[in-house]
């Protein structure tokens, strides 16, 4: 990744954090910990800072990056973690009523730490995690703990990062399970023993799984695509198909398999999705139906829909009949209507159905009142 | 790009047909120049096939692309075209009622020759261009010419590939305006003097234009999504921003420019999209206030509606009141909702958008009829 690669895939900065962990090198962490008003990101956005002026991720969309990167050198200097809090409100200027620099924005600067491995290490690993840093207040500014759903906080092995008392371990943890399961992060205000502290809830949530059944030349656009919108993305083969990784160098995991074992190929959940596409009607026949005994919230199917009615009739004289709760997680014809028959433009149509489901949305335009101003709803964006 | 890189943007199809005809050498071009009933790719559809093995494009998902190959070398050894009919349709094992497997589709192999520049040349300038090819009948096979709209076929200086008798030429030239306008190709059938005569009509249409105002982080993911579904890109930066081809490798095109210029900084059409996304109030009020004086379809605003209510407000005082028409074609905020607040997932939502709005469609789900089977209406895949 170049030094000029600051847009990248979120994957790809929690990455260049392990690198940079594992080369033993300098960076600075900036997470946005709180926005007022308009702001291009929303907090728990990172962004990785090294001395050389490299790094990954971007918090605002280029009004603060280049102040951000020489309050990074101060920071290292420093050794210390510290706030910044940019007003731009009301400023009619040059970066004024700009998008997502119309806001007030505050930035958590801190050198990287070994803390911040279990962080990456978990979210490579698929698994939520939550983290409590100090922001403000009457405890050490940067002071944190790693939390994760159902095991509590670490406290153990972790290079004594565990700096946060008790009490307030215990009053967030509640929290950042409610803002886990959102998706969200935010800072909070807390009373304590030791007096007023702001407190930044961070839920790194693990990416969405994608699971693509294919090995055709279809399918690399589909893995590329859904990488680069921070899908964990696994391709199953069947048939020793030409599986591989070199095939799919995006793919964060390439599998061969037979299709009675998909339901009992890995831990299924309803935050993984799996797009059937093997071009071979027996085989996305099994597939369907063993994907239909897990919880996978999405099941795409591609072909037209006369294809998925003699696949049902098929099944039906095997004696499986599909409920309208299982009708309700089949996607078919896969995709949205955008239009195109090459392989990105479809692909792109898939993944961008991919996004809409996962993220609860129904894919319309945003600027969706799209009539004479008398007619327009003010729509906020989410 | 490696030989194992089939699927492709089919601008680099196209540009592959240039590389190997500046370099000499010897390749096949396969289109698909017929189908009946479900078929992967639309007729046009095209894959390049060298003798070493690589190539690029995909003309099927993958159940034809090693016969084509083979066949390819034959054409190579006969030096001359020929076309293929698979038929699948019945075929109940393991390409039957696979996807694009599933129909009649026919394919015209052709040693690669001189007056294909001609088309991929004009495809790069953003011109149509159409190519009536013989694919059967009483005319020798492969014959073809050019035809560019409004200027008819181009009978000089492109090595003696006008092999179409007079009458043909005449007969296809208004079928081509016609498809050119779709944008579809098809295969027709002619009485001549000579006898019966298929002739396959190919709409090589221009990719539709891009052109994005900004030089952030942000732009970068945008140009890139872009270029993947066949946009071709043209950046534009104000006031000396980090402009340069370096930046935006992916993009066709980058240029300096002030905002004032904007309604003559080039040929504007009705398919050409415009996003507008300099972070700068006043950069954006400009160039959306020039680029509603260009035939445009579409003009992207990035930022939330508040935003763009002062800059109507801005224009106002300035004199400029947006008509309908004008709002019509402003969509603001930009995007599809599908959700995330990441450069790339916003720049996904942006594209979807783009390729919606190209493509004259509503960007719901293709299985749009998502309830228990006695709503679902049959939804034809298009």
């Amino acid at each position: 990744m170049t030094t000029n690669d600051w847009s990248v895939p979120e994957t790809d900065v929690f990455e260049r954090i392990r690198t940079v962990l594992d080369a033993g090198s300098e960076a600075v962490l900036a997470t946005v910990v709180a926005v007022e008003g308009s702001a291009y990101r929303r907090p728990g956005a990172k962004m990785l800072v090294d001395p050389a002026g490299g790094g990954a991720g971007s918090i605002t969309a280029g009004c603060l990056e280049d102040e951000v990167r020489e309050l990074a050198a101060d920071v290292l200097a420093a050794g210390e973690p510290r706030t910044e809090t940019w007003d731009l409100t009301g400023d009619d200027d040059v970066w004024g009523m700009g998008v997502g620099c119309n806001g007030v924005i505050t930035v958590l600067l801190e050198p990287l730490t070994e803390s911040y491995r279990t962080v990456a290490a978990a979210r490579e690993r698929g698994e939520d995690v939550g983290v409590a840093a100090v922001v403000g207040g009457d405890l050490p500014l940067g002071a944190r703990a790693v939390y994760r759903p159902g095991r509590g906080f670490d406290a153990d092995g972790d290079g004594g990062e565990d700096d946060l008392p008790a009490w307030l371990r215990e009053a967030v943890a509640d929290p950042l399970d409610r803002l886990l399961e959102r998706g969200a992060s935010e800072t909070v205000t807390l009373e304590g023993e030791e007096g007023t502290v702001e407190v930044f809830l961070d839920a790194v949530t693990a990416p969405p799984e994608l699971v693509v059944f294919g090995a055709g030349h279809d399918t690399g656009p589909v893995v590329e695509l859904a990488t680069l919108v921070d899908f964990r993305v696994t391709v199953v083969t069947f048939r020793g198909g030409r599986a591989g990784r070199d095939r799919y160098p995006r793919a964060d995991e390439v599998v061969s398999a037979a299709p009675r074992d998909v339901a009992t190929l890995r831990e299924w959940d309803d935050d993984t999705y799996a797009v059937v596409m093997t071009h071979n009607f027996v085989d996305d026949r099994l597939t369907l139906a063993e994907l239909l005994e897990t919880p996978v919230a999405y099941v795409g199917l591609m072909g037209p829909e006369k294809r998925f009615r003699e696949m049902r009739e098929a099944l039906a004289e095997e004696g499986v009949e599909l409920t309208p709760a299982d009708l309700e997680r089949v996607y078919t014809p896969i995709g949205l209507n955008l239009g195109g028959d090459t392989p990105y433009r479809i692909a792109y149509s898939i993944v961008a159905e991919l996004l809409a489901v996962a993220n609860d949305r129904t894919p319309d335009h945003l600027g969706r009142s799209r009539g004479p101003i008398h007619d327009r709803v003010d729509v906020s964006t989410d």
